[in-house]
């Protein structure tokens, strides 16, 4: 038991303690939410690499958190370990993430890193054993270091496209092994800083070679757990080519890997997109790749990746709403790609963060809950299109072609008469719920 | 012959004339460049709706031109046809092109538009032939009036899908006709206001089937020229599904077009959608789509679309490199999808507005050809993936999988060692043209 | 009596009421909120001109509502005014606003247009009176002619200075007669469209000139209301004078009014220029020039001004967090500058975007009334500038030098230690109210 | 003499080299442009801190630059002079400019710290002597450290504060003892990351205090050059009280410190806070604060400091054009506050950015000297404001009242007719020359 959490307790539901206490007010695992413990529905993760790994840097400052195990040692990488599962252990959520790079130390070879990986994955499996917590899912660093400065698997030089290569069988391995439930893939580096000296076509023809051969490993060492794409459209690069779920279809779409692939979706990256997070999380649901959630905000008036903890209970409502209507996590969850702001000091901040951003999520999924139960919304929306019940209408969709339309319209009988798209009243129905 | 452009000579090639003459100072129409005439490669198109029918309103203030042919009338929708081939006569331009809104007065019936547009298509079609003015494409506009108010193709009311379906129909039939060398799509209103009432699933196929139709209805009758999209990613709408060339690429695939239809890529809407216009241009031609381009730019401070003319060389030669690298234009051309500032209101404004921006563009094709000639820059590109000419780096796109490659790498003897990216070399390379 | 909002009764406070009946559910005029009837807090104000006299149109469409006042006539005019006030009664909302241009039709004259002006003011008068609702603010419309289209008081042509001179001048007069409260100038075309035909230093001493006599008639004619300024960053212009918050003080600092000028800040405008609302509004409180608000949000996914009705609690309660703490409004109250999405043609719209927003204001107002009751947020800002209590610190600031400050620091002692800031604890405590 | 640069020659003159030559193209220092040497018009700057401080990193990923000085030892600081002495011995600019952070080591106290600091002065000193490069400017460090988190003039602990003003007292101190002809503050955290912990009121008290005692203590120790402010509008902060120029006028303005300090502007700033270069050049110049500029653009389509290599043309002209029309530089001169991309590893790419930069600026200037020269624009200019020149136009601005005005207008002959406003005429102007 290190000292780093010395004073805080675990953090219990209690919705009318003190002001004082650090408690779930609204975050009740067991609490039943369209016949599914609470728990289950949102599946909240701990994301490694912000909580344990991110020194406060920012591009105009150093660090300025001091953590006892900042370092490249395997003590210090197991003394991080043991922290993280004191945090998991206080707030009580089922799941984390991490990247390679967050757990292990890198070592002066590919081998020598890959041993560090392996103890330490067993260090970790161990843990996970012993107290309970699971892992969402396992993704490899292919971005940090200055090997892929231009690019993982989009690289001119194949060197680095093998290196990404082996990197990942080696991570999804070990996402295997401590029975991970999804495998994720985002493409920080795979982008371009100028066009000048990119060749876009045989890049994207190397990711989707890439993300062919993890497809095919992991059906050949028997995964279950889902592969998702996250999808930003900049940042680190000038242009990420998985810019945004529309744009991730095509690719997938391209390699044949549409019912292979799914999405994980961060609502910082969507902004930065320009589209709201309900947008991306609603296309990737018609689209039928919808896959699991990055909950974690931007700043509206940053023009870079903030991953806040989310705040808002409107906005967070109309994403569950989407993830619901969607049928809910299936191996998804609610991962928070958050970090704390690099002035939150305080180990009582890192605790504090994520029960804030949890309880919003509690909130926001029982607001979407309720406008599920309460089927105002989805009513007015079928009205809406209730003209397409017709079986004209229906006719015209299904094999009509423009001379018989035309045809019908010239004869008269079709002038179309505007009717009121009720956003206002629609959006005064959100907020009765939220 | 009207009096509108009264003063105003045609415009000729004359690059030591004084200054204060309104000549093309680059643009020469029979030059030769790359074996080609310039007029050839360029195909330069004035749009009828920004130069004939706007009125120079914007969201906060109303009409500021005041045109003799404003009005609902079919005189005046001759006299605007008139003073259009007047100003081809006096710019020399080889296309034009047109909605179907900006040229016949709508009626109060589909019928009697159709009677109007019929009509002024046998007008501008006898003026066509005398002059030589040719059509780069016919579009039909389905966003201005208030039925398409919540979608076209995509309305919730299939009387709207009707009404659209029967004007696109029309609308090929006059391009068609005036041996059109493209018919496009701009999905104006094909988007949405709000989510809250929008089902994304069921406009996305009924976008879908239009665009079959469509497809469809240009076997039947044997137009030759290439059906084209432009994206946008918002404006009018909130959001547009057609929001850029990756979007609809996977758009295409979804629905089987993706060999049937080519994009029209605009400056202005690649800027609206976070992209560079030469991302946009490179990016369809390594998806095999691209077809034409409006060539006007957005202001890089403003989040509306500006369309203003185009006046920044180095940028044009960009795009030009795009399009020469991608065999040039086929059935496309640079059409002016741009209009005056709204302070703008002389005649001689539109007449200099264009010169301007064909001699830009003729600087910039030129300089683009430089460079190719100059070899330059793909010297550049292909000696950075000069790498994957490696047999073993081709075995391993081809047919490798995870656990090889992992195996060579862990044996040793990879270590990528991460080589310049050279970008402000490259930049200083293409200063030298442009 | 029209039957414009026929089947619609007056909107009264019934918290409990049915979902389907249109009610007040949180705004109850009479409530007492720190000490003070909520009316009086929130001093609600409807907009003539988005509410009476737009017709929904944008840049890429046209008219989509249907009134039966719209047109240029005074009896049109006088059934417009009957309508308002039949809203103004359902709503009960206390005041409403307007420009010249929304309320008389223009005439062939300046002083034809007078005196369509000053026969519709008396016609609104007698209304008011009758009614009981009051004027929060009139101003001029200086944009929306053509006249305007390169500015008003900095319009390249001293006549246009001259017809805003005096345009201001009768509607100053038509607001002190009304009793207005407040007279607002919102520069849309106080900006320019190029740099290259712009001269900023002659444009802004025009500007200041203009204001200064507008402050010199106020304080000849009596009026005792506050002048205020509205921000905006840009559109329809590339580029607005009175770009923000801080631009605009600098601006009355120069010209000698910063005692004189008072700020009306937009939400939507705030974010256009890159700031939150709550930021401008604190600025305006800190730099003593904090006036009145339009509360209308922007589509954050948009980058023109969407002027859309408000609906987000959490956001709302910052903002009044800000005016509680700033004391409240003086002669400055909430205006919804707010516009029905142009696809909500009925009636009903128009009713329910109000009743919505003014619901969505009193939640923000009530949970921001409770913050400032707790304290804890003013708490934690004290603690964080503590240290400045200390004597020596405090004469640092009133009279230090940077060698008596570097001698100290030299000879030891000062070596400071950062200490959190407590972002997301201090987000969960705003999470607390609303 | 290190072996960094081995193999590249000083760079020379010559537009007739081959192109595989090294050489400047259009930067001839000695050539008189509008009376006054091209290097005297430049006067070019290489920025220590991103040519020789910066590792390559970016907030996802390390150091990519491999520098043999980079480390905390005073040796280490030694080597890196030599070394930059040897690229301007290279490149043969007039000018660099540092902060203390960038040519010493951090060391434990500010004391030892001092001593590094006046150490390297003097090596730099020395290394000034012999070679003739000289200092535009010096400015100080309050950024990196943790200890500036949360601000330097307008942080909550008063320590920071005096650490600051102690940092700045000893960076001027040099700057002066160099013969540095600026001094600059660029406000890098004087902002806030949330509202909800800042007292905008306070800390702004704090910063203008601060500025205060700059400037007395430059009145105090004799130094004649300027001080400057670096607006930016927010990054690494939310939101930096310097958000621009206008901004930091109304702040000069507020602590009366208008007449002692003016601006120094870069592009990329001004991009951030939605203006275009030449619009804070020639805001800057007409409230009479110009002083300095930062000759780095930023990428269009990201939302962060991009910090590049100027590469042109048409923008940089306009950016000259207004320095030139403020009368050229005084004491300022143009800084390369530019950073080759992070893949951009070699020695030559150091060089050849520069020399692409330098080259781009001479013939930006070459241009805006040629449209000075010319005249058409600043006629053009004159023209639009002709009216201004009426002898009853000036009454009204020097001193008219609301009601003479309104009398002049209704008694007629005041009806302002529109005239065309000839941007696109005007931007082809610019194309003549650029
Ligand atoms: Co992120
Ligand atoms: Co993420
Ligand atoms: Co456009
Ligand atoms: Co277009
Ligand atoms: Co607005
Ligand atoms: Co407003
Ligand atoms: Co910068
Ligand atoms: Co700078």
């Amino acid at each position: 038991m290190t000292d780093f959490f010395a004073g805080i307790s675990p953090v219990t539901y209690a919705p009318d303690a003190p002001v004082d206490q650090l408690v779930y007010r609204h975050y009740n695992a067991d609490e039943m939410v369209m016949g599914k413990r609470m728990e289950d529905h949102l599946r909240f993760a701990v994301a490694w690499w912000h909580s344990f790994a991110w020194p406060g840097g920012d591009p105009f400052g150093g660090q300025t958190f001091e953590r006892p195990w900042f370092g490249d040692t395997m003590d210090l990488a197991r003394l991080k370990a043991d922290v993280a599962f004191e945090m998991f252990a206080l707030l009580g959520q089922p799941y984390f993430c991490w990247h390679d790079a967050d757990i292990r130390p890198e070592d002066d070879s590919f081998a020598a890193s890959k041993r560090n990986f392996e103890e330490i994955i067993d260090y970790i499996g161990t843990k996970m054993e012993a107290q309970g917590t699971k892992l969402l899912w396992g993704t490899a660093n292919l971005f940090s270091h200055r090997r892929f400065m231009s690019g993982a698997a989009t690289n001119p030089d194949p060197e680095v496209f093998a290196w990404s290569a082996a990197t990942v069988k080696n991570c999804m391995d070990a996402t295997h092994k401590l029975k991970g439930e999804n495998y994720v893939l985002w493409g920080g580096r795979e982008g371009y800083e100028t066009l000048l000296n990119t060749d876009l076509k045989r890049e994207r023809a190397q990711a989707g070679r890439f993300l062919q051969m993890a497809v095919e490993y992991k059906h050949k060492i028997g995964f279950k757990g889902a592969i998702l794409i996250e999808p930003k459209p900049q940042e680190p690069t000038k242009h990420q080519y998985d810019y945004d779920v529309c744009t991730v279809y095509g690719f997938l779409k391209e390699f044949g890997l549409e019912n292979e692939v799914q999405m994980n979706i961060e609502q910082g990256h969507a902004i930065l997109a320009g589209h709201s997070f309900e947008h991306e999380l609603a296309m990737a649901s018609a689209l039928g790749i919808f896959g699991s959630i990055d909950m974690n905000r931007n700043d509206y008036q940053s023009g870079w990746d903030t991953d806040q903890f989310p705040n808002n209970v409107p906005e967070v409502a109309l994403a569950y709403y989407e993830v619901l209507k969607a049928g809910g996590f299936s191996t998804g969850g609610t991962n928070f790609d958050a970090k704390l702001r690099r002035q939150s000091l305080d180990p009582l901040d890192l605790i504090a963060a994520h029960v804030g951003a949890m309880d919003i999520c509690a909130r926001g999924l029982k607001a979407a809950a309720a406008m599920i139960a309460d089927g105002g919304l989805e009513a007015a929306r079928d009205a809406r299109y209730i003209g397409w019940d017709d079986p004209r209408a229906r006719d015209w969709l299904a094999d009509g072609t423009l001379e018989q339309i035309e045809t019908a319209v010239c004869e008269g009988g079709i002038d179309p008469e505007p009717r009121s798209g009720q956003q206002e009243i629609l959006e005064n129905y959100i907020n009765r719920f939220v």
